[in-house]
């Protein structure tokens, strides 16, 4: 279903329903571009850390709009074990909700507008048909401004504008509007006399409704109510009113509605947005971490500096994420899918191992049909999204005893892959992870090596010829890291450099070291992101402008598992390739006794505690119901063994694959596609 | 006539023809937005010096896109007296040329992109079907790119980013390309033998191409054509033609052709623009500043840093502008216009004393009607200027003696209001002089003033209270430039700043000389543009490039009368208000000895001398005939005084004005639209 901003309040009831009778909702967001800085090769270095990667693409792809928003939201319904979906498509655009609202400007790239051009976007029903939304603190302002706006002219002082401190009393005016005054005057004089009701005045400036409603105040305390009224948004004239004291009490309760009401048109699509966040459901989305930040950034707050306290603001918004594309590369999926590109996956699900999901729409909602793809428009993106996450989910049920055809998305068999973001194109961190602190491998086969500006690739390869494979990612123009194949090459390389001249080599600790320090230095004091208050008092302040209430959404993150406390961190057996970082943000992280492996298989339980999911890698089942589980007695690793034919086939693809890629870098297969 | 990509080919002969026929042409731009920085009254200080402006613009302004360009030819019919017109609305969009191609981003501001979308724009017109352009140094680049790829195809190098040093002798072939590279040798051996003419290979990577061109290349020097194609702008392939010596000439040529023509659809809307240029027509538009910086910007280098390069560069772009906006806020048209927007201008040139133009639209052109405006579409809107400067032009004519109803474009009527371009809300400065150095107001009752940044207007006007009337011009949150009404009064306000601590006075000579000084630390040598060479290396190697001579255009200029030699200047009787720089470029100019009024009648003609023009403000008309000019002998204060009833009634109001508002400041009456 397309929303626009002519349709948005009428179908705003319907998505609210939607959204609660939801098991779970996909979301997906097209933006105006991708990167206002560096390539996107250049934004997304292979050994980059989870806070690098967030600082850039918070620089570099902040400024671009969101502007249609998918979401599709999915219930199933138990007696005939299908999905019903209801989609929409939110079209979304900045218009200046009056003369003092912000005027936003936004980026367009090129390239992204062209690739959606291809794709047959409507461009008009953006620009032209958008829904304007706002965020909490312009929200906040604008309720402010109004509020002080009724009580001056309550008083008669006017807009906000035109206060002086000598407004009381009779309206001081000036003498070439006296005439314009005295006309009024008259005219208003007759109105008392008269049979009519009401009196239109002719339109006027600012200034002069100000004067206007300084003198009728000051001269007719009682009998009149006056009201500046638009014509087609260009002029603007005053409706003066002849009422008794109950009619005036009547019409200021009417006017403060109509203006709730605008105020309510000008938060816009935020409102679907608080929504989805208040009902706390499961929200997927395929590669979604731009789709979250944008989303926050849009209609929540100024995306924070810090990547904890993004974080942070992150649970409070979404309690529960699921990235479909750090599912398909986590085990038992990685073996089964070779390309985990949205189109790919889709196709790739529908086939055996794996089932077609039974999906239909709703009565009045848009039937996809896969076949004829449609990608790249959000909310057939976030079906598709939807159908990925639930044949995943059911193959999960598979390896139980006895197999489940339906794994909910509550199930604890989902539960590990929650608020994992997919991080794209790094080597050895699969995600980010939004409930605590994120992957740290140690890359002690990667070197830090600047050089003068002239050296090339070729250059980096000449220099370390010596050593066999290398890997290299470039930094800037003069700097790059250097993966060697091999660890113990490292201090072989380092005891070379020392005589050299032209380049400097450091390892990658030293490089770490020496950024930390840089960074200390830049913030001598770092505070954390609930000790410093911002969360609470903005929030507090949010949750008091009515339409959605972070701090309800606080409580409910506190009681869901996904936040529960978590532990302090201690090196286990299988740590070899990860450590968590000494100071942690606030959090701190016991690690899970039972971890063994090392290889990709490993990483993501690795970061899943008992306490986080009172689950552990030996997985539990859930049955049909949601509310009742069962025990399940499956190990991933005799998953895959016991897995259907393809997957028994790749897994020793994949065997020929480690070995032949050598120790550690290769522990993640980064994505071709963006 | 509606320009997209798809029809810019078939139309650019028609579009060629129309300005060669045409005897001026009236353009308008559309944006995508106005400031990306402060708010337009931020960005236009109404004491901004040109250059401030000037690097206001170009700061905030340049990172919107021209999104539409609207063209208007005119072409006079002396037979039936009448204006012929065709009208081009052309569509803009940077559509990217290929992968290495730029990627171009731009801002939308939103308040912009809103009130086009009120006014019906369409902007999927823009976004999916925009003309791609491409700038002097980007179509250099481009054809370098060509150039070279194509003699490294011709030597079997494959494309640049697959050079290696060994690349002569028979390729090298990695050892897993080495069965597909062999099974292409082998299909092309069959179609040596075979009946067929050509065989399509399978699509591959550029890699693989490369290697493909090598090996073929090497085995088979003689009697093979290579060619890559595309399927659906996404796969490529090989073809591989079996040919004699003549037919593989006649193939290279047939490439080569395709190549040149894919480049000259890359250079697109700048073959528009570069014609408009060669043709040295007059180029009308109304309050066209920001449209001639966005042209030159988008469609022939990134604009220079100096305000003095930039009149140069605007000169070899379009050799002759007139702006509608400058042109009515001038005498004899100032005192008969009140309002000089353009939908105002355009009705009140329709009524007494003026006279509606006959104008009609050439065959297969749209025939605009002015009844029902379609303002802010480009193509309408540079219609409706061509139309008000004719008006305006023809009214010239009946200050001659005899009256002329016919007034040319080229005529020496029109030759004053060349190459000024209006300067909107500076209240002293009414024009951009393209050629040649600016006004420069004394401003000796200003004052700049520093202050805390708690203070608002209020607290200036109560620091000013004693001196009567004052004007405010906000530079930041700490200071301002406050016009008093007497000159005398600024001593007395200097005396009594002495002892102030919570803020500063200075004069207004005193701030100028404290800018230029910090300029001068900034910059230590400043060059002109014409020393240093940019304007002859860059423009000589676009000349070299085929499309467009700058050299040609230079010759033109230099013969045309807008940029003879001009004389030095020297101080007249006329000169209390305004001062030329000593150091004014590297142009030197004679004041005009007749000019004697100091208000702002007189301020056109202070600028033009007798030597630039081959006239002094005593006007000499023109015949019918644009080619024998006949001699007139009015000057404007005669003529205001002779003209028609509402000239003699708004001449009294003038009187009534510049009394009341005092001496220096009020020069220029500042309009309030944008």
């Amino acid at each position: 279903m397309e929303v626009t901003r002519k349709s948005f309040k009428d179908c705003l009831n319907l998505v609210y329903a939607a959204i609660e009778e939801a098991d779970f909702l996909a979301i997906d967001g097209e933006f105006s571009g991708i990167s206002d800085g560096p390539s996107v090769s250049a934004l997304t270095n292979g050994l980059d850390t989870p806070d690098e990667r967030y600082t850039k693409l918070k620089k570099h792809s902040m400024d671009f709009l969101l502007f249609q928003f998918g979401l599709c939201t999915f219930k199933y319904d138990q007696k005939d074990s299908k999905y019903i979906t209801k989609t929409f498509n939110f079209y979304i655009f900045p218009k200046p909700f009056n003369r003092t609202s912000p005027d936003i400007k936004f980026i367009c790239q090129s390239s992204s507008i062209d690739f959606l051009a291809s794709q047959g976007f409507d461009f008009n029903k953006v620009f032209c048909h958008g829904i304007p939304y706002l965020n909490q603190e312009e929200e906040a302002q604008l309720r402010e401004q109004t509020e002080e706006r009724r009580s001056q002219q309550a008083n008669g002082v006017g807009t906000p504008s035109f206060i002086s401190p000598s407004s009381k009393g009779p309206a001081h005016v000036p003498d070439e509007h006296k005439d314009f005054i005295n006309r009024v005057v008259e005219k208003v004089e007759a109105l008392f006399v008269g049979t009519d009701k009401t009196v239109d005045l002719e339109p006027c400036t600012g200034f002069q409704r100000k004067l206007i409603y300084q003198t009728l105040n000051w001269k007719f305390p009682k009998g009149l109510h006056v009201e500046t009224m638009e014509i087609d948004k260009k002029e603007r004239f005053i409706q003066v009113s002849k009422v008794d004291e109950e009619e005036k009490k009547k019409m200021e309760q009417q006017k403060l509605e109509k203006e709730q009401g605008q105020l309510n048109d000008a938060v816009g699509f935020s409102r679907v947005i608080h929504a989805i966040s208040k009902s706390g459901k499961l929200v997927v989305g395929h590669n979604m971490l731009l789709d979250v930040m944008h989303t926050i950034h849009q209609f929540y707050c100024p995306l924070p500096e810090d990547l904890q306290d993004f974080k942070e603001v992150t649970m409070c918004v979404f309690p529960r994420l699921l990235d479909t594309k750090l599912m398909a590369s986590t085990q038992p999926f990685k073996d089964l899918i070779s390309n985990t590109s949205l189109a790919e996956l889709e196709k790739q699900l529908n086939e055996s191992p794996f089932k077609a999901p039974q999906i239909e729409a709703a009565e009045g909602f848009p039937s996809y049909n896969t076949a004829k793809e449609q990608l790249h428009e959000a909310g057939y993106d976030a079906y598709i999204t939807g159908r990925c996450f639930i044949s995943m989910a059911n193959f999960l049920g598979s390896f139980l005893t006895p197999p489940r055809a339906y794994v909910s998305a509550q199930s604890k068999l989902v539960e590990p892959f929650y608020n994992k973001l997919f991080l794209m194109r790094i080597i050895d961190i699969p995600y980010l992870n939004i409930t605590g602190p994120d992957l740290q491998p140690k890359r002690d086969n990667v070197l830090y090596v600047t050089f003068p500006k002239e050296w090339k690739t070729s250059d980096l390869y000449q220099l370390f010829s010596a050593f066999g494979n290398i890997q290299v990612s470039w930094m800037d123009d003069t700097s790059a890291f250097v993966s060697l194949s091999q660890t113990d090459q490292v201090q072989i390389a380092m005891n070379t450099s020392r005589y050299a001249e032209s380049y400097k080599i450091q390892t990658y600790a030293e490089y770490v070291q020496r950024k930390q320090q840089e960074k200390e230095k830049l913030t001598p004091a770092s505070k954390s992101w609930m000790e410093d208050g911002w969360v609470k008092s903005h929030y507090a302040a949010s949750g008091a402008s009515g339409g959605f209430g972070y701090s309800r959404a606080l409580r409910k993150r506190s009681g869901s598992p996904t936040v529960a406390e978590q532990g302090s961190p201690e090196a286990g057996d299988g740590w070899s390739n990860y450590s968590f970082p000494d100071n942690a943000g606030s959090k701190k992280m016991k690690t899970d006794e039972v971890v063994e492996s090392k290889t990709s298989e490993g990483w993501l339980k690795t970061s899943d505690t008992k306490e986080s999911f009172g689950s552990s890698p030996v997985l539990e089942g859930d049955g049909a119901d949601p509310v009742k589980d069962t025990e399940g007695t499956l190990s991933w690793q005799q998953a895959s063994a016991d897995a259907a034919v393809p997957a028994r086939k790749s897994q020793k693809n994949k065997k020929k694959k480690s070995e032949a890629a050598g120790a550690s870098t290769s522990l993640f297969e980064v994505p071709e596609v963006w």
